[in-house]
């Protein structure tokens, strides 16, 4: 395929189009996936999550100058909330990490997080997979806050950065719990606020309650001010020697493998539902039977249950 | 079923315990939820969402009272970002709404929004038809957040509530533009920060542009201060009027029925997908799979769609 050589070789139009390719689901997908296939597995992917406000961008933007300086190249998918009005991302390439914008090194890209068949998490996936093929080095995705797309979206990562800051009231920090489990590194920006310093032992003590050291590798707490260039040289080290420790001890294979599972899973899940509906005529039916269940003359959970013993009969029969 | 006839009486323990049944996913919940089928679509349920601090849950405390003045009972479901490590809800029941806790013509819920078999969508749309079931007149449905998981909840609301808040910064705005389609009354509280009537003409604007009037009801748009209790009688009003008119409209049936559609669509998902992967042995041979793609001798996409060709071969022969 003419798009995969283009991918290789690093062509940024190619890369472009095939980043379509897998946000809208559009035909040659499967095939140009299979393609790239084995030229993935160099990148490393870093993921970026944490509350509105809570400075990812800026933090982003720093660790992009760290990489830029070590020559390595970068890429960012930065997953918006996006308005069904413009039809894409409000914040989108244009507001973020302007800086970069004029360095070839570096390819910003926006993905709106929702309208997507299969998920925002499976287009994400894709893209991933279209940098590591395309020769970048560092993949950084950065989602806002904590739903469930979220943390699919953080799952495709190697190391994930929650980004916490001070004082943002109790919403916030309930929202923080909900994502401490995975999180690897806890950054705590706008370190020059009040309450930075407690908030670092809050997240030290639940560590500490939560720690299982048999099964996974240390989280790490890293004071920053992104906007003041301040504890971004550590936050840097910490990232590179996770890698580092993660690569050698062989945690970050069997990560890569559970995502690689998590992915066929979801695969299986999508074909095989697009078979069962040719087979049982779903689409054609669903009009009666969803009338039969308003008018409560149908039960749900027994009309499912007969209709599968009938899929199974059939099945059995052959 | 014992517990049925505790449920329709309005028992409070038969409730509880049918809520811990669904949302656990236990034993008996099918045969459950067929029985209360019959029971069900009394009552209007109310979809709050919304970002952190906009005030949702004062402004359902608001709603509440303004319930009750008229006799009804409601119920409320607030489903929170929960806490790995609590196993439950940080907010909780506890801080939200505290002065109804001893009215017992209202039932509050805490459900934690991870963890759940068949995501938490699941859990609440089955909790709003035991407590539609059990005789509350008003459901609210209270969400954080806008990802998916809060889509799928507020896909669940006859009426969708979208509270937002002068001067929330870029990103929340974002965030609201990302929900806009999916409320019907647009809640612009804390009506007396700075900012709020300049809210109030975007969302206008932005409602003005989009508008499809032949498909669907107007959306309002209504100005409220929870704390001051300001501006709680007309969205009550606008409430009201708004169900009158969508029941008689038509309107409200459609809506329940595209419902009942997705909610029978996600169980043939579930039910045949635990079919399929028992056809397939795909949970024993998915170690061997994902060895195979991970060394790049297996192409991902090749291999389902040959997997794929074995089954229907296998089906098309019975």
């Amino acid at each position: 395929m003419e798009i995969v050589k283009g991918i290789v070789a690093g062509n940024i139009r190619s890369i472009a189009r095939a980043v379509s390719i897998v946000e809208n689901n559009m035909e040659g997908k499967e095939e140009l996936l299979d393609e790239l296939h084995t030229h993935t597995g160099n990148a490393v992917v870093w993921g970026i999550t944490g509350p509105p406000g809570a400075g990812k961008s800026t933090l982003a933007d720093r660790l992009i100058q760290k990489e830029r300086s070590e020559g390595k190249k970068v890429a960012v998918i930065a997953v918006d909330p996006s308005s069904p009005f413009t039809g894409g991302s409000l914040l989108g390439d244009r507001l973020r990490m302007q800086t970069h914008a004029t360095d070839p090194g570096v390819f910003i890209r926006s993905m709106a997080s929702r309208g997507h068949l299969g998920g925002i998490s499976t287009a994400a996936f894709d893209a991933v997979k279209i940098f590591d093929a395309a020769g970048y080095d560092t993949i950084m995705v950065e989602t806002i806050g904590v739903g469930q797309t979220e943390v699919e979206i953080i799952e495709l990562s190697d190391i994930v950065m929650l980004v916490l800051v001070p004082g943002m009231g109790d919403e916030i920090q309930a929202m923080k719990a909900g994502v401490m489990e995975i999180g690897d590194i806890f950054v705590v920006n706008k370190s020059d606020r009040e309450g930075a310093e407690r908030l670092k032992a809050e997240v030290e003590y639940v560590l500490m309650i939560s720690e299982k050291p048999k099964e996974s590798p240390q989280k790490k707490i890293c004071m920053t001010s992104a906007r003041d260039n301040t504890g971004i040289d550590e936050l840097h080290r910490i990232l590179q020697t996770k890698h580092t420790e993660d690569l050698k001890s062989g945690f970050l294979e069997e990560k890569r493998k559970h995502r690689l599972n998590k992915e066929l899973s979801n695969l299986f899940y999508l074909k095989t539902r697009e078979f069962l509906e040719e087979q049982l005529s779903i689409g054609a039916q669903m009009d009666t039977w969803i009338e039969g269940i308003y008018k409560k003359e149908i039960k749900p959970y027994k009309f499912i249950s007969e209709k599968m013993k009938e899929l199974k009969k059939e099945y059995v029969k052959g």
